[in-house]
């Protein structure tokens, strides 16, 4: 079983009729809902208003996947919370950056770029593979369509993807990097764009799979500490 | 003429007579030496003791690349001028970080990792191109020997650089991706392995043809802005 | 100056009236037109039903990028001119393979994969630069508008890229690595997707510029002949 | 369980009592049995003056993974053969080259390059881990130790990897990019330097585990035919 816990800031929901009558538990619960659905994950999940975000180093110490869902509140996550979830992606945590995580302090402190983007909302995108073997795509179809999604077009300011695994196809006449990988210290990172607060997309099926594939493919085999030892040479070993 | 600017952290040469017997002007004052006779570049000097670190606004505005020597006082930095140095990279300033800045703010910030590594003094060098056609390269034999060098070896946490140019052979028994680089925001960096304090690497001529090839390749075109723009659609573009 | 030689199969100006009202000198006469009036390209042709379609020792030797345009004909292609041009790129010679040539012997011979790909004639295009600070989008705006070319469409059956420099968006709804580059041997490799021989896209002066940027880039400093040689140890060096 | 077929040109152990004695099973033999020890695969052998070198299509239909061995009769290699394999890579078959296969035909016709190296034989030998989240490092040392292999030494004649796992350190003053990956087609690719036929390398516990590692990798979810089809437009498909 594979621990998931999946984070959202859970402001939007709370706010706005339009968001909630979509997720009426949360994005982050109906996330947590298919991936407990399962049968490889266990889920649980955290927001921002709870005593460290719901990040405790217990939380996290036990976490193989977190995932991160936020937008409007961004600047409210304190920068101890931040420090904490690089130091256990650093010793092999997987982080799961998505939609407007994009610019959360987490995602850019990994990134060490702006990771700004153009974007517009209510648009039709298309997400073709373009890297067909890699694991996150397993089971998927050559495309996935989205009726409605939010824009996010190049250029995106991130640093070089080790894979990218999808590029989005907007009906308005952009591209985007929508589905990539970055290994950072011991922890594998994948942001994936899809996802905005008013539309559906987390009941698609095929999102579901996808974010299923990638944590399954971000979950760590065991944790370790970065070090950076004093080395002997070859001779001295002896 | 590419604007270079030498940042040297000046401490070493300060304290220790081994290490200013061999760099009397410092470590700064020897790159600049050969920067300025080669006639591509103009070169100044900036350290950590002088006001501001010596990198004000002004500074860094007219910067085309900066370079970067610390090792004992990184800690000493202010972040406020980590984060001026981020910016101006992130707007296109080249940037090149020499040996032990391998754990400088600077860097650890736009890597995003711990960027730890293996450590020894005193051991001998061969650093074997493996990519021959990168500018970087250029003019430059197979290997190039350093006669007495600090081990650095891997596991360097570092993310995957953009390109590998030399890997590092140790005598001791270790290898290193030992000049690598990395797109960050509009601007280029290039991480440099050779040229501990009390040896002579930086009057090697082959160092220093390197050192210029990566300055060449990482000044920029132009700076420009990152932005984060509102991007109409096609249709409403008309 | 850079000698670039521009190979067309030259078939469909023949044939088609259609092709021939848009490019009556040839596809290749109209790109060692826009090249030789630059300044810094001399740009001569080579055609298929040349002898030795115009690619003898003599031309390729002295040639440091080959321009690459075939469609109907890439069987007609001996083998042993794809051989010559394979060893010129181990070399050292760069190599552009311009639209239809994504499924020529040469493209195939350097890359190892099918470089299958979907297809439509007739659609709207937007090149999208995912990399603006590679020499290959020097000067260019961030992203260009080509009215009407054929849609190629991911899948890609291509190694992956060295770099992706542009991404296609189609409006019937597909995206594709349009401009991406290929390190083989000592040459540098670029395929760049626009140029339909039944529409102007090489009047278009943005893709002009993509071209002699990408000439500039793959043009080598030096050739020379790969070897495998026996290599004494660093003892017995001595 | 994977379906692993071991080929090997299986001419040393037949020729040299030297190579026999450490091998007396063949070297296809020695990897067919800690393979098949393992529970997960079920290997068998082919060799290349069996008819069709033991690689008839239906052998490959069925093939999950092939490992290649070759060295002294790389030219008895029938290109229809050659050209069956680089088929069904396309397809989806996993591909592990092991040692002196870097100059098969079935390689280079992959890589599109020379595939040149310099080499020495009887050296001492360390493997480096550089991507330790890699499934192929799975469960290893962070480096393996070897006491004598064949020296091979940049510049290896590759395309960039997809990624490289492992760096080779040799005694005699040589690095070498020793363990790495590369996409063709639906199919995946490892490079693995080690495996002098004089030396027992295929008997070293921690090469016999990253050589399993490479094929669980490699073995493909369902092999498919590569396409290059007409693909209508979003609104022809409505």
């Amino acid at each position: 079983m594979i621990n998931v816990t999946v984070w959202n800031e859970y402001r939007h929901e709370l706010k706005s009729e339009e968001v909630s009558s979509v997720y009426p538990d949360g994005i982050h619960g109906q996330i947590a809902s298919f991936l407990n659905a399962d049968g490889n994950f266990t889920a649980t999940t955290a927001t921002l208003d709870e005593p460290e975000h719901g990040l405790t180093e217990e939380v996290l110490e036990k976490t193989d996947v977190l995932m991160w869902w936020g937008h409007i509140a961004h600047g409210e996550v304190s920068d101890e919370i931040v420090e904490r979830v690089y130091k256990h992606v650093m010793k092999g945590m997987g982080l799961i950056v998505l939609h407007s995580g994009h610019h959360s302090k987490v995602f850019k402190r990994l990134m060490g770029t702006t990771c700004n983007l153009k974007w517009r909302e209510g648009d039709r995108e298309r997400l073709w593979c373009i890297n067909p073997t890699h694991p996150i795509a397993k089971g998927l179809p050559e495309y996935i369509e989205i009726e409605n999604d939010e824009m996010y077009g190049e250029h995106f300011d991130i640093p070089r993807p080790d894979d990218i695994v999808y590029l989005g196809w907007f009906k308005g006449g952009e591209v985007f990097r929508s589905v990539c990988t970055f290994s950072r210290g011991y922890g594998k990172v994948v942001y994936i764009q899809p996802g905005h607060e008013t539309n559906p997309t987390y009941y698609n099926e095929h999102i579901q799979q996808l974010i299923k594939n990638a944590a399954k493919w971000a979950a760590p085999e065991q944790k370790q500490e970065p070090k950076c030892p004093f080395f002997p040479s070859l001779e001295e070993n002896k």
